[in-house]
Parts: structure tokens; sequence; C-alpha cells
């Protein structure tokens, strides 16, 4: 007699995502001949840049001759592209080596699969907004109680508020697995050298690990801000980061990622390097490496030509960025982010609830968000806009804000 | 204080097919300049199908330009993918619907995964020998207890042996997940109706669920068996079917595959329709869909030129199969497998122990092949050579061992 996983049936109504797609769809239903603006999920829109379309065409080429065709790779990922991703990250400052670079099918998989290595009684830290799969993955895993008033007990959510910039201060309780993430998904705050030496501080006192999703880093401008945690002396003992080429170079449909893993890493009962030879074991047993095609496009990313053409169009979501954001402040809406990272973060208009907001938004302009609820209990009262749109549809759904919006 | 995940500890040794490689490379370095022959692991050797070449291009192209541009997709799979595979299913004479079909990049991990849908304490019955992923994941799951020659504690082994055709009578214990692989890997035999009907009949009787691997039904050049449980009555409420185009289309590092969860799924403690949605649930929160790229390669296979040109290749492999069981029976060693599914399945000349053979195999004739004791205790004395190569390079595998193996 089978029985299921019941911690699925402590997950709070779903996924935010299909969720907002559920809305729309019945909102767009009874409206009949409507066109609905998105600047809700955090998807690229713009073509991928040449050098990539070359080596993704490439990768395909070689799978076409029995000379250059290949079948199973590591699970790992392809050599030439984890020695370059570990160059992009000693540009930045980092401390990490070719061979710690596991690369994957994408941020998301690898965000909600890295608990899995660790022991189910461990205590979680989320950010408060937070990613939803950093806290769903942990119920699922059991390591949360049932869920009360939007709070899973036994997880500790750490509050990002406008008081601390929306970014917490170490948790005063001990914690083994702390979530972070820099620049904020949906925050838009970005945590500087010194927020993140504090954790990483706290991290190595308690034998804590931090895992720390950098996937929004390309979109930093202000250099002095870091755009991964192993730029942070003692982070190489205490961390492990999360990134990916869906927002840097447009691969939310291309998928490919990858997890930092370094040889330092320890944790309460285990040796250095006991940990990375788990993670190395749990992508050889449920992971059968990234597509070989996709991993010629990532290639393709890094070379001068890719790095300028994806840098182009990050550059273009940062200009939609500005355009929201300004457009927001001019009616007088208080916003956050949208600087170093492509999300605007607005506390909503009339201290209306975010997914009220959210019915507003749509109802009087057509334009779908993401309300901040659906991020944690303090994202109660703000909206997410992203920045990621073609500058048609961007200026189109500012215009329908500034001209329809009733506040 | 971060502590592991313990249960990584109780995994015995390393991965099966690592472990080969690890000990092909010592050889080559103690032997100096010496071609290693591989018949080891089933990993595809011959070019994409140009169907599937022309697909993988398209759906590149589609990315190049902001008009057909596509970011994030359905974790599920795209529609036309899902309807293909349904009428090729339909056309075995399976009762499946195409949205009961999940995209996924590839079987391993959705084999891996599915089994964390269900509750910790089920008990696992395996074949023995088995695909290590099965075991290796329900051990990480916690699922068994430590391992003791060879076999885990708490799991049910069901042995393949000679006497029941390599194909295991049902359970005389309750069991509640049951892993079956047909065509089998390692054994290369194929269930037929009547075995899998009472298969079925004990899931139905017991609320068990039957998690069946079909990654090898292109290969049956049998009509008369079964190609998918779905056609076998009553399969509907008591089994998940998972498959992939990596050894159909050669896709092993393309990577696509889908499991099959069906409305009518049941098990102990939930309705029809629950498994379904927790699945889809899991793929939402863990997954991110499988690559737009290679999903645009698999409607390539779909095509009727794809269909026959992955015929072309899988005959092609086939005729491989044939040639090595012709060239060992000459030998007088004993062989299994080979006529519908890639693998030859041999008895151990001398009733060598499997990791002896392969030491032998590879010092005598500089040929790698797979222990069968790799795939569980049941297959000591066993030994796999896969049909996947370049016909010359089978060839001369052929006649090194035909001319060098001293038995």
């Amino acid at each position: 007699m089978a029985r299921i996983n019941a911690s699925y049936r402590k997950l709070a109504a779903g996924y935010l995502f299909p969720e907002i797609a559920r809305r729309t769809r019945e909102f767009i239903e009874t409206q009949g001949d409507i066109t609905v603006m998105k600047l809700g999920i955090g998807d690229t829109t713009e073509a991928l840049a040449p050098a990539v379309i070359d080596g993704l065409h490439h990768g395909v080429d070689l799978l076409a001759d029995v000379k250059t065709y290949s079948g199973y790779g590591s699970s790992t990922g392809q050599a030439p592209l984890r020695e370059g991703l570990a160059e992009v990250y000693k540009s930045y400052g980092a401390n990490v080596n070719a061979d710690e670079f596991f690369v994957s099918d994408g941020a998301k998989g690898d965000s909600a699969n890295i608990q899995s290595i660790f022991s189910a009684d461990n205590i979680v830290a989320v950010q408060d907004p937070a990613y939803p799969v950093y806290v769903d993955s942990n119920v699922i895993a059991g390591r949360t109680g049932e869920s009360a008033d939007g709070c899973y007990q036994g997880l500790v959510y750490m509050p990002c508020n406008v008081e601390n910039g929306f970014f917490p201060a170490v948790p005063d309780v001990k914690v083994d697995m702390i979530y972070l993430c820099s620049p904020n998904n949906p925050t838009g705050a970005v945590a500087t050298h010194e927020q993140l030496k504090g954790f990483v501080d706290y991290a190595n006192e308690h034998k804590a690990v931090i895992i720390f999703d950098s996937a929004y880093a390309p979109f930093i401008q202000d250099d002095s801000l870091p755009r991964s945690i192993f730029e942070i002396e003692g982070a190489r003992s205490c961390a492990i980061e999360i990134n990916s080429f869906s927002k840097w170079a447009g691969f939310t449909g291309v998928r490919l990622g990858w997890t930092i893993v370094t040889d330092e890493l320890v944790v309460e009962d285990s040796e250095p390097g006991e940990v990375k030879a788990m993670w190395n074991r749990r992508q050889n047993t449920f992971f059968n490496g990234a597509s070989n095609v996709v991993q010629a496009g990532g290639l393709g990313v890094l070379t001068p030509a890719g790095r300028e053409q994806t840098d182009a169009t990050i550059a273009y979501y940062m200009e939609n960025a500005r355009l929201i954001r300004a457009a927001l402040e001019e009616l007088g809406i208080t916003c956050f982010g949208g600087t170093n990272a492509p999300y605007v973060w607005l506390k909503t208009p009339g201290d209306l609830g975010s997914w009220e907001f959210f019915d507003k938004l749509l109802a009087e302009c057509h334009v779908v968000g993401t309300p901040g609820a659906g991020f944690g209990p303090s994202g109660e009262g703000y909206f997410r806009l992203s920045a990621f749109g073609h500058r048609e549809n961007v200026e189109k759904a500012i215009n329908s804000i500034q001209t329809k919006l009733k506040i």
C-alpha cells in the first residue's frame, strides 16, 4: 500500500506563478478581447545574442557528424565551460576554481535540490520575502511544520523591510541553512561586502551553510557591490553559490546554470571535501549532465563577442527598469530596487494588500505584476514589477499605469 | 550547525559507471599506448538523424529573432510534443492521454526523482539485477538500511535468473513501490503481456505503485511484446511509466525524456488525480522545463522522416547486438538478450566473478564491458556488453575477444 509524501499537503495554495497565470487567464476570459501587458514573471524577451546563436548551431552541427557526435557527457559539465565560468568569477575577485563548478540545467532546480544533501532536521532560514522555491523545496523535504498566517512553522523568516534596506541582520537564533539572494528577487536590493561578511562570519562560527543565489549578478551596475559571495573572505568554508545564464543571457527557455561547491566547505559532521563529493554523487545519481547543445550555447556567452552582446541586452533591460521606476515615482508611488537588479519593488499605494493591488492593476490598467505577499509575509503591501520586456510593451504598460491607475 | 544527509554514507562504493571509467583509466595509464574498445556504458555513437538536426537548428533559429523568441515554457513540456508522444503510445495500443505526459530532461533524473513524491516509509522492490539509479535514489531518500553483502537492508530484491527467464515473479511479501524495466537493462529480457499483467494485478490488489522504465522499448523487434505498461489492462490505476529519446534517437547528450502519470493512479492514502497533481507540483518546484531547443529536436524525432531515420539507426545497433552475441556463442559463452534490446547479457566463462571478468576482458582483449554485479547481487557471474558503437569498433572488439580471450 504505497503512501504519498504527505509534506506536499502542507504546501500553501499553488506555486506563485501558476496562480498568477490562472488569475490572468480568468480575467481575460471574463473581459473578452483585451490585451494584457505583462510585467509579472521575470522572463526574458529579447533574442539571444548572435554569438550564442552561433554557439548553439555549432553544438547541433557537432551531432550531425559521426566523427564529432557525443553522447553522455560529464554530469558536472564540459571542462571549457567550467573553466570559462571560473575566469569570469575571478574577474569579479571571487576565490573559486573551475573544478568547483557543477554545471546544471538551471538555477531553479539547483536551488530546490541543494537541500537534499543536508539532514532533514536542519533549521532553515530564508529572507522574507524570498523566491518561493527555497521555501517550497524545504516544506516538501519535511523541514517545516504546517503553514499558518503565511508562515511555515519551524522555518526562520528574516524580514527584509524599509528599515534594514531590504537586507536582513544575521539571525538571533541558531540556524543551519541560510538562503540569501543578491541582487534580490523580489526586492531588487543588493547586499554589500560588509553585509555578506556578517553572514559569512555567522556561518563559520555556527558551522551553518549559506546557499547564495546570484542569478542577477550581471545586472549590478555599481562595481563596489559584490557579484559573488566568494569575493568575501571566509566564504569558501561556509557557502554554496547558485547562478545561471537565464537572466544573464536569456536562457530562461534554453536552460543552463551552475552551482559552486568548494573543496573547503565544512558542516558540523563532515570534513572539507565531503559536501562537495556528496553534491557530485547527487548529480551523478539524479542528473545526467546539461544538454551538450545547450552547453555549446553557454560557451558562446563566454566569448568576447558574447560578453559584449549580453551586456548590451542587460543594459536594455536596465533602461526598462529605470523607465518603470521613474514613471511610478512620478505618480507618487514609493519604489525600491531597479538600479542594480531588473526588479522594481514598490509599496502598494493606499496600503492595499498585494493581491488587491494585483487585481486593481489588472482591472484598471490591464497590467500583470507579481504580488509581494507571494514571496512571503513581509512582502505583504509590496508589489514586484519586472523590467524584462520589449521596450514598446514596457512603454505601453507604463503609459497605461500613468493614465489609468486610480490612486 | 548544518549536518549532512547521512544516508549518502550508506551508498556502497562509487556509482557503477564512474567506477568503470576509473578502472579503465588506470589500466590505460599502466599500459601506455594502447586503444581500449568500449562495449561498456550504453552510450549512443551514431550521428543524430537529419530530421532531428533540422528540428534542433529550427529551435535555435526561433531564439535568434525577437518575434519568435520564447523564454520559460511549461514545466510539463510543449503541447505538440506531448501530443505527438501520446500518438506513438496509442499506436502501440497503450491507453494514455497527452496531458498525462510530463516532458523532462531525461529518464535518469525522472527515475531518481519519482520516489520523492512517495512516503519515506514505503517498501521498495527492485529487479535484481537493476539499473543502479532505482536503488541509489531510494538509499539516499532513507528507504533502506545499511548495505551488507551487496544488498541494502529493507529493500526487496526480486532475483532475475535463468530459471525465470530474467523476469521475476510478483513478490511474496507486501511491497509498496515496484521498479520494473522492460526491455531490461542490463539483462536484455523483455516482459510479456502476461508477466506485466501479473504485476499490474498485484499492484492493484495491494495499492502498490509500479514504476515502469521503458527506455529501450523502440528496440523491441517482436511485435507481440508490450512496449508500454499502459498496453496492460488495469495499469492506469497503478503504474507510472518513464521513457526518453536517449536510446531511441541518440539523445544521451541532448537530454529529453518524459514520465507518464495518469489521472487514474491511486495509492493507499490518495484519490485519483492527487498523485498526478503532486508530480506536477514537484516539476513546477524542482524543474523549469526541458530546453526549448531540445524539444524542437524531439519534435523532429516524431516527424515521419524522423521516425524512419531513427528506426534505421536502431536497426544498425541491433545488428551490432546480433554480431556480438553470435561471436560469443561461437566461443561457447552462454548469452541472453540482444534480440529485443541493445544489451547482450552473458554468463561469465569459468565461473569468474563479474569484476574478475571485467579485469580479464580489459587485460587480455582491451575491451571494456560492464560487470553484472554492478547491477545487484544476482548479477554476479554475469556481464553486460552494449551494442551501442560504430560497426568497425564493434567488429574490432569482437575480433579481439575471438582471438585473445583465454577461456
